[in-house]
């Protein structure tokens, strides 16, 4: 994207920085620490695809010049995206390996691994660059852990979010309700990023196309999960993002919901409004992968859903699916475009600065 | 729904008749038979919820005079349902219990029911009333024996479709393929209907109407696997029908598997087409359970599709959440509705009459 001529003031919901094993190793006790250096460890993989060629994950031209994995060098993301794209704000999501949010199993290490990783986080990046904001990585294996943890660093002002590891309980679990409560009481948004939950009965499907395509359905799980658990209700102000599945999913499940709720609420009795009003205060979604869409449909689409301020840009950068916000979406005109490449990012996450002038993208 | 003064000439693509476990034993042998009279055997269950008072899953006012259960009578079913609504033709698609469709393990077992189920569905069903069409159940954890029963009673002249259990591996797979070749031979459907899959991992949720509220991401997951493992590059003119789980889902479900499909074809070399285009000409969505839509969303979620041609009216009688041909759908003027109440099964189903006049509703 070198060379862009045009900015584009925005406010970015999902940035993947990247830390190396080696990065961690100052902010780790013995025994983890030595598990690395001296074992070798490496976190469990789970995608079982042989995917995408020699870059993997990540866009070929995102390799940091001065070495490390794309998403590792504060300098080159500044040069590479914050700077040519224009960026009012960033919100840091982690990369999968080494990350907390999707490991499973030896809850100790992901505790470990857990605060290492936020202490990295907060100096070389949250401390380094105004524009960026962070993520609260929790080791949800721990509830108790996953708690302690908000409490040591979601005061940080940088800090907006905790990202919610995926497991095989679905979030409306009152297991998760200690982490609302916290994450709540400090002004924090949960956000849910894909990580690697298996589409069907526990299991991957055959190819990583198959299963991306249907990576909106574990979000649909959660939102819906939470929802019927009386999640919002217990916790009013809390917010929940959906990062890296799309919105497109989102009106059918709402019109779904509804329509169950009005037949069937004598289940539920603390779910006090429609599913639908619930969502349209609670649930934001990030675009990206935005799927390819008219202007006509994009708008049906938020037609459907009911209301403009739940949807929040995002470039999934520095990932072979980078969105560009020069290029992702159609021509939406200047209300709805503010509103989706800052505004409702704005609302969704209450640490990020709010008083921010209306400039002209 | 005595006493309409109004018919409305339909194909209903969901109607659940029902046998007793008495029902089927003149059409078991032995084992079988004696493991319900001497055993009284019953199938296990699945669905943990305590459901919806005294009618269980039932319309309340379904029970026919003359003892069983809803959907066992054909006579009350033609005085409640046929008659009264005016249908051109109606598919049967079983009831939970006892049905091979929903039942796990022991499948010698599963095969003998399934035999009998479609020879009692055959003699009190479908050879006694000409606008009632069956569908094959098969035990589709055996499926040298599904293939087998298709052989057997798929050429019946009423049979449309296949009934395929929902297990614990997508339809893609090559397991099921045989039981596709078949189908395909003898112009039989491939139908799904929602069974009970757990929404997650595996696992139910908490409330009925958290699953029910997810019921589409099975179907999801299943189109989705049907697709990119070339089911219908292999058998092209396979149709699959989805029964009881709306059809709002579709639109971006289709939008997603293309754009995925875009970036990632280099893994489905065999998927010649985008999705979508595959989708909109093998696949068609059963309406009930409705959604509550207005003229104007039902107009957008059909336009998303792309194709006006893939939605089916059901009724789900006697279900408890049936949706009457009157009030189910908004107004959507003569063309449509004459597509959704009777020709669009029409070209689902090759069996069915394909001459029928066009007959004002």
């Amino acid at each position: 994207m070198a060379g862009s001529q045009n900015k584009k003031q925005i406010i970015d919901t999902d940035i993947h920085e990247r830390a190396t094993y080696k990065d961690l190793l100052p902010y780790l006790d013995n025994p983890w620490k030595r598990y690395i250096t001296d074992s070798d460890w490496v976190q469990e993989k789970h995608l079982p695809y042989p995917i995408l060629g020699a870059d993997g994950l990540d866009r070929a031209d995102a390799k940091p010049p001065s070495g490390g994995p794309a998403g590792n060098s504060l300098s080159f993301m500044q040069e590479q995206l914050l700077d040519d794209i224009g960026h009012e704000a960033g919100i840091l999501t982690g990369a999968l390996d080494p990350s907390p949010s999707s490991m499973h199993g030896w809850y100790e290490m992901a505790v470990a691994l857990a605060t290492a990783y936020n202490d990295w986080q907060i100096e070389n990046w949250l401390d380094k660059d105004e524009r960026i904001y962070g993520s609260v990585h929790v080791a949800a294996q721990d509830p108790q852990a996953a708690v302690r943890e908000i409490e040591r660093v979601g005061p940080h002002p940088k800090m907006v979010q905790v990202l919610l590891p995926i497991d095989d309980r679905p979030w409306g679990d009152p297991y998760y309700h200690p982490i609302f409560e916290a994450a709540e009481r400090h002004d924090l948004t949960i956000g849910m990023h894909h990580n690697e939950p298996p589409s069907y009965y526990g299991q991957f499907p055959r190819y990583f196309v198959e299963w991306h395509s249907v990576m909106p359905n574990t979000h649909m799980v959660q939102i819906n999960s939470m929802v019927f658990n009386g999640v919002f209700e217990k916790y009013p102000n809390l917010k929940l993002v959906m990062i890296e599945a799309g919105f497109t999913y989102a009106p059918a499940l709402m019109k779904k919901m509804d329509q169950q709720y009005k037949a069937l609420r004598h289940e539920v009795p603390w779910v006090k409004r429609l599913p639908s009003r619930i969502i349209q205060e609670h649930v934001r979604f990030t675009t990206q992968p935005v799927d390819e869409l008219s202007q006509k449909e994009f708008m049906q689409f938020i037609e459907l859903m009911g209301s403009e301020d739940m949807v929040c840009f995002s470039t999934d950068y520095p990932h072979w699916d980078y969105d560009s916000p020069f290029q992702a979406l159609p021509a939406l005109g200047d209300d709805l475009e503010r509103k989706i490449f800052r505004e409702n990012a704005r609302a969704a996450y209450p640490k990020l600065p709010q008083a921010a002038g209306m400039v002209n993208q």
